[in-house]
């Protein structure tokens, strides 16, 4: 059978044809036309999806269904969305309008539990059913599986470990309205608050200063950089970030005992410059059997992690559904 | 159907009929004959059991199976016991054992995780299917269920929140060999340990330092008795033990998100003395929207969690099992 997977996200709308061995038939995507409020997505999934099957000469008795991964707060059960401040949608019933216009079977999760089943099920979480994994962007995102399901929580909400806090006093303000979040120290917005931090409270010589002067600005990835060249301003920044990811990690993984940990987001490109000082502080913080049965990979699915996790949802979850 | 519980502890067994709507028929105890490392306690249950079906009149065919719940590391699969220290059990195949000696079918889990589905089952946290229990006792003991299933991990090691670290420098030492886990501050050990700590730092006037002086020696009991009497060095130990209670079960929570955090063993007998810091702790270190859909009890069920429990899962695992 074939699985449509559908990452919707701010900007655009990746998707993907998908067989039941995780083969990728085909992928595209279409701009996300968020004008009125995001009320004409549906039909133009709908439409790109029916036209991309015309093509293959996809018959509908081969096609499984859709599942889809969608920012913002989900009823994962009903398909209901409450809101997606990216896209507009307020209380609106997204499965049950792409279900009426397609007639298919539409499964919906969140965007981000939807990209850990994609490194699950084809990424460097390859076969793990005790996964976790973090994605550090801007924000600190996550996604759990136990025993091969995602942890949604009593109102949706699992999975939520970038406000895990770490700093419990004076720690940085958070988007939460929290303090000392995980988020306000190992995304890339937090490495960066930290440097420029550590730039201004010392004039040490550091590479990491001359790139700031000659550029005006810095980034994760130059801290990073910077780091892998030894640049000592740099790897303790490095080293604090990892530290903390490595104490939240730590008190994750002695509750959920996971056998993966993979790290995605453009953070995880800094590859064992963060691997390495993680790896160190996740064993000092969780617990011998703990960690002997986990590794921590980066990421391998990069942008196509979420379509895969949609399709593998429609592959898991069709068959339990039905069109309303 | 008839369910039997049974409760494997290093002093007593403990066991109980109990049908499916919850409703105990009969409990009772053996003493655990741990000679000849613990040789003859399949066939001690076994015997047991079989003198209480008849004395019952219980036909087999009216019993469904035994859940039991063991202390020490378990493959749950298997019912294979690689280590029960207090027992003497190495490398037991306790399920298989059980099984050949009765003729019924067994399944098996660890003892903190049985107690935690009793009082999901039928307890504090009844009904709720994302569920962290907590055990204050010697030690701090954990069951997370999420979507009502047990999580296990891979290796059989999640729910150890005791020993998620809450203290990174210069904690306490615990007996995982670690320093500043959850269990160094907030068992009865713990506190007693900073409560004779507050007693030896300063001299101040304190209620629990006349207790200390006619007793020899101090409990958690005695501190949070005195804490409810406004004892100021004992409501500062309280507060201490308290506070990072919540910053473990804060960071759990927006992990989890659960419906429920069940707080059982000796220590949950100070009841709002401990639930009182707790909630506003636990609310400063989880989110909102995590705070507002859970809520923090004591457990009901006391010392028959472990058989209820124990009857639950026979209950629902048993179908999915065969005698071997």
């Amino acid at each position: 059978m074939i699985n449509i997977g559908v990452d919707l996200g701010g900007t655009t709308i990746k998707m993907a044809l998908i067989d039941d061995e995780g083969k990728m038939i085909d992928k595209w995507a279409i701009v996300t036309n968020t004008i009125d409020n995001g009320k004409h997505i549906a039909s133009e999934i709908s439409s790109s999806i029916l036209k991309k099957m015309q093509q293959f000469n996809l018959e509908r008795s081969t096609v499984r269904g859709i599942g889809v991964g969608a920012p913002g707060f989900i009823n994962m059960d009903t398909g209901f969305i409450y809101q997606a401040v990216n896209i507009g949608w307020k209380d609106y019933p997204f499965k049950d309008e792409l279900e009426s216009l397609i007639g298919l079977p539409v499964v919906l999760d969140n965007d981000a539990n939807v990209a850990a089943l994609g490194e699950m099920w084809l990424g460097a979480g390859l076969g793990a059913k005790n996964l976790i994994c973090v994605t550090l962007g801007t924000g600190v995102g996550g996604g759990i599986i136990c025993d091969g399901e995602i942890l949604h929580g009593v109102s949706g909400m699992a999975g939520e470990i970038g406000h895990i806090t770490v700093i419990p006093n004076d720690g940085a303000a958070c988007n939460c309205g929290k303090t000392g979040c995980l988020e306000t120290v190992s995304s890339a917005t937090g490495i960066r608050r930290m440097a420029l931090d550590a730039l201004d409270y010392n004039d040490s010589v550091s590479i990491l200063r001359d790139l700031f002067e000659s550029k005006g600005d810095i980034t994760a990835e130059d801290v990073f950089n910077c780091a892998a060249k030894k640049d000592p301003l740099s790897s303790t920044v490095a080293e604090k970030a990892a530290y903390y990811l490595g104490f939240a990690l730590g008190a994750l993984a002695v509750t959920i005992n996971p056998e993966k940990i993979v790290i995605g987001g453009g953070v995880s490109h800094a590859g064992d410059t963060l691997i390495d000082p993680l790896t160190k502080y996740f064993k000092q913080f969780s617990l011998p059997r703990v960690f002997e049965a986990c590794t921590i990979d980066i990421a391998k699915l990069g942008n196509d992690a979420g379509v895969i996790g949609a399709a593998w949802l429609c592959m898991q979850k069709v068959n339990q559904t039905t069109i309303s």
